[in-house]
């Protein structure tokens, strides 16, 4: 099989970790009999500089043309300045938007040798795996009207707009039951029906589609006792779906838990299994071009891209084992090891992956 | 001096607690010298029990002419079946946008000898002390338009509106910097300028005030970021300020970083200083009635009662001393007792807080 990926490296350290996904992806092509051709793009700070918008055109013609995105990171101090269209995280929304990539899976996977990392007690994390499910092209991210307006008075007024349509909520709600069924059979819906019309229609439409997936174990949970669970007693959940507000927030506080940011990847999708695939953390211009970052979290979302756009399981399962191999031979980069552990540098780390597999 | 407290005992173990906050009060004014005055309102479920409608104008007429309010808790499953607007939280909605209640303090506070009941490792929480101030009364709780309308092709859609002008930021922010004035100089404010048009102008108008506040250190931190934070190293924060979503979540998340939720107050304060006072922990229906349920928080409640609404902050500081100390003694309630310690009663706990006072 032959697939075209578009690499998107980015800012900061994007460049760094999408070279070692790239040298992953050769490997596995070797591995697996598989072929892959590869594009490049420009992507948020580094497209801003390069043409003056942080998503060009040919990005978006670029993605259309992939079968998959692999994304690096977007942003940086730098770009903070510019006015708010011109920002890099606008690169990210929009191609977020214009492809049409409503769902956004974050697994939140403790590694047993990392488990030290967490700032929570052992016995409350270890053996942590969650997935949050957040919708990713909908509600306040892009609800109109919004802006800044004026009122009579001469004083000003912000608004945003928290909308979801049926069709919407049913969408990103299959995606949360489809993966569940895949996991562990049980599905927390997070909301704030309490006080939301949004929500309330959100809750009536899982409880609907509930009925469709009877080997579903459906739940509901307002959003602040969903944030204070998390910290109280997180294995309670396996799937976790939400609106994007809502899982924006709850799936970083989730990939913290691990205490390790660094080797968390996630997955953006659309309805035909298309995706960009890109580690949870940012693009640490503090570190960039010093081959200090971990690339375990692109390796990760390598990874996924596998598993969800191209349909290779056993190469997914192939890159993890490998991952988690690195990790029982003790091989740690700067942001996983404990003090005094010697540390490999990202392509060194790149390099013993690409061995493992 | 004569104060006259409404007393809103609520439901579930609302009414239990109360009364101890009651039999503290009338222990307050004797060593102090103070008069209290009491009266009685129903509020959430026990009022939809008795007039159909969970905030009587009866009750917001006794809390206007009250200086104080003192909340149990309000809601239960009892009454989740009826229709939204007749709710026990809408009660709760309802008294804080009539009575202006729109600067919510919700301290987080670890006492020492309570430190082993959080999740998080003892380093990472001993000594927590942070305050999240959230505005109440505005943004996507009470904007408009609102509601679940029809599309052209029948199927549905959910709106609500986050709206703030600037009058309110401004008002909320001056909170903000006042409470931060008073403990650590630290203010945090909380927002998601990189996407919503609401927090720019939030962001443009906390810079704006901190040039009047040189004295306090004004940060910015997006509430992905502030949640992952929270989790990561909570110490970091003294005084954090944000709308009332964000707020609705991450004070929840900060209060179960402590791991007794049964301990912490909250004040909702208006231009004033009126206020309303009640434990963050709910009406518990599952030991209602029982004497199981820790007063603590509804005790630290009184504590904040006196200080902020009635400017009594020697009483207050007595109240606060009283909780500690009896602590310190070891005495516990079941929510924070550790397994095979003796356990006091809901009565027996607020008896050994008079005594310490
Ligand atoms: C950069 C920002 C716009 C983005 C978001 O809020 O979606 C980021 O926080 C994320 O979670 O990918
Ligand atoms: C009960 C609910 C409406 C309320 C809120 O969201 O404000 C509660 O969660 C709180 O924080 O006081």
């Amino acid at each position: 099989m032959s697939y075209r990926i578009l690499l998107l490296p980015g800012d900061g350290i994007g460049p760094e970790i999408v070279a070692e996904g790239e040298k992953l992806l050769a490997a596995v092509a070797e591995k697996y009999a598989l072929e892959f051709t590869f594009s490049r793009g420009l992507l948020g700070g580094c497209a801003i500089d390069a043409t003056g918008t942080p998503l060009p055109d040919e990005t978006l013609a670029l993605a259309r043309d992939a079968d998959a995105v692999l994304l690096g990171a977007v942003g940086g101090a730098k770009w903070d300045v510019g006015p708010a269209h011109l920002r890099p995280e606008r690169g990210l929304l929009g191609i977020r938007k214009a492809l049409g990539l409503y769902a956004n899976l974050r697994p939140a996977l403790l590694f047993p040798e990392l488990a030290g990392a967490s700032t929570l007690k052992p016995e409350v994390v270890a053996g942590l795996d969650i997935v949050i499910i957040r919708e990713l092209t909908g509600g306040i991210y892009f609800g109109e009207p919004r802006g800044v307006g004026t009122l009579p008075d001469g004083s000003r007024e912000g608004r945003n707009t928290m909308v979801y349509s049926e069709a919407e909520i049913e969408r990103i709600g299959r995606t949360g039951f489809d993966i569940a069924r895949r996991r562990g059979h049980r599905l927390c819906s997070v909301d704030k029906a309490n006080v939301l019309e949004t929500s309330q229609l959100w809750r009536e439409v899982m409880i609907r589609l509930g009925s469709e997936y009877p080997d579903v174990d459906l739940s509901h949970m307002y959003v602040d006792n969903a944030a204070m669970q998390l910290v109280r007693a997180p294995k309670q959940f396996d799937v976790v779906v939400t609106e994007n507000l809502f899982g924006d927030i709850l799936s970083d506080c989730a990939a913290m838990l691990t205490g390790s940011i660094g080797m968390l990847p996630s997955a953006s999708l659309n309805q035909t299994g298309f995706g960009m695939y890109e580690p949870v953390h940012g693009s640490a211009p503090d570190i960039a071009g010093q081959q200090k970052a971990n690339p375990l979290a692109t390796l990760l979302s390598v990874a996924m891209l596998l598993r969800y756009s191209l349909g290779e399981a056993a190469a997914a399962d192939g890159v993890e084992n490998a991952v988690a191999a690195v990790l029982r031979q003790g091989l740690r980069t700067a942001d996983i090891a404990v003090a005094g552990e010697p540390v490999l540098s990202t392509v060194a780390m790149g390099d013993a992956v690409v061995a493992a597999l």
